[in-house]
């Protein structure tokens, strides 16, 4: 951040009176610009135990698989961010069941959530950020190839829970690792 | 927004290419600004079945009371910054216990999340945003003098979990309503 998106002048970073970190003032309007971490909301939805991923037509992780997920958006709600990327990126109408996994991401100031949901028919496509959407057994998750490590997180517990057959919602910190 | 962090052009709002909304895009180095809701992460702390409340010395809502909660920062966790908005605001070092409720409040851009916690020792003293903190058991709690909706629903809920002995984590949305 170089220049005030309110007045145009440049900003300084410094720490405001009465607060404890630095942040973007505006040396003219004197205007304080927080930055905050974002969400990135997703669904896990299966067909029959098969699970719905996608594989990324887009940086990062071009050609890796993920679950349908992005950025929330103003006036929507976890559920509907849900909603709206699985429709996105899987042309695919879910049911969203709970919210299963929140993965804190601090190095890259991002929180990603999950849903569990349900695929009422195998209906789907690969949407603009997706070069192809696809439907998979346990046996045959591409585990090395999974593009995120809160996907592989997220899909893991599921496997684990649907074995025990009790699902509940759990929350994990990543750690910077310069991996995936 | 008016102008463009990065270069100081103007903005227009406008759906980039391959977008479906509008975003503000620099006239002259094209940079999108994405606005993404914030989260708000906060601390339900009892000790010996009191909850811990502060009365708030800030607007919005001055005067009324509230759990101690505020604007996740960069690089910390969800968890990181309840412990953070505990000690700034109530000066009280609580022990989490899990995530307790997501509050989506779509019509101003935020997500609201509170923690379960323990506070170990009746210490604690009003931060610079409180004016005072005080335990209150529940028949005291000044319900007509809650700041927020989301602090409301997650006082009832711990109270009515309390009363079962099974707490669990939940999610609710709150519609616009223009009470508070």
């Amino acid at each position: 951040m170089n220049y005030c998106s309110s007045c145009g002048a440049t900003v300084t970073l410094r720490v405001p009176e009465g607060d404890v970190l630095p942040r973007y003032v505006c040396d003219r309007c004197g205007t304080i610009h927080y930055i905050n971490p974002k969400m990135v909301i997703g669904a896990l939805a299966d067909w029959e135990g098969k699970v719905l991923l996608c594989r990324r037509a887009i940086e990062p992780r071009l050609g890796k698989w993920t679950l349908p997920a992005g950025f929330m958006e103003m006036a929507e709600t976890t559920a509907e961010a849900a909603l709206r990327e699985t429709q996105e990126e899987a042309c695919a109408r879910v049911e969203l069941i709970d919210l299963y996994t929140l993965v804190n991401v601090p190095h890259i100031g991002q929180v990603h959530m999950f849903y569990r949901a349900r695929l009422p028919a195998p209906v789907f496509a690969a949407g603009t950020e997706s070069l192809e959407v696809a439907l998979f057994d346990e046996a045959d998750i591409p585990w090395g190839e999974i593009a995120f490590r809160s996907i592989v997180l997220t899909l893991r517990q599921f496997f684990e829970d649907r074995a025990t057959g009790q699902f509940q919602f759990r929350t994990y910190d990543l750690p910077p690792l310069g991996q995936y």
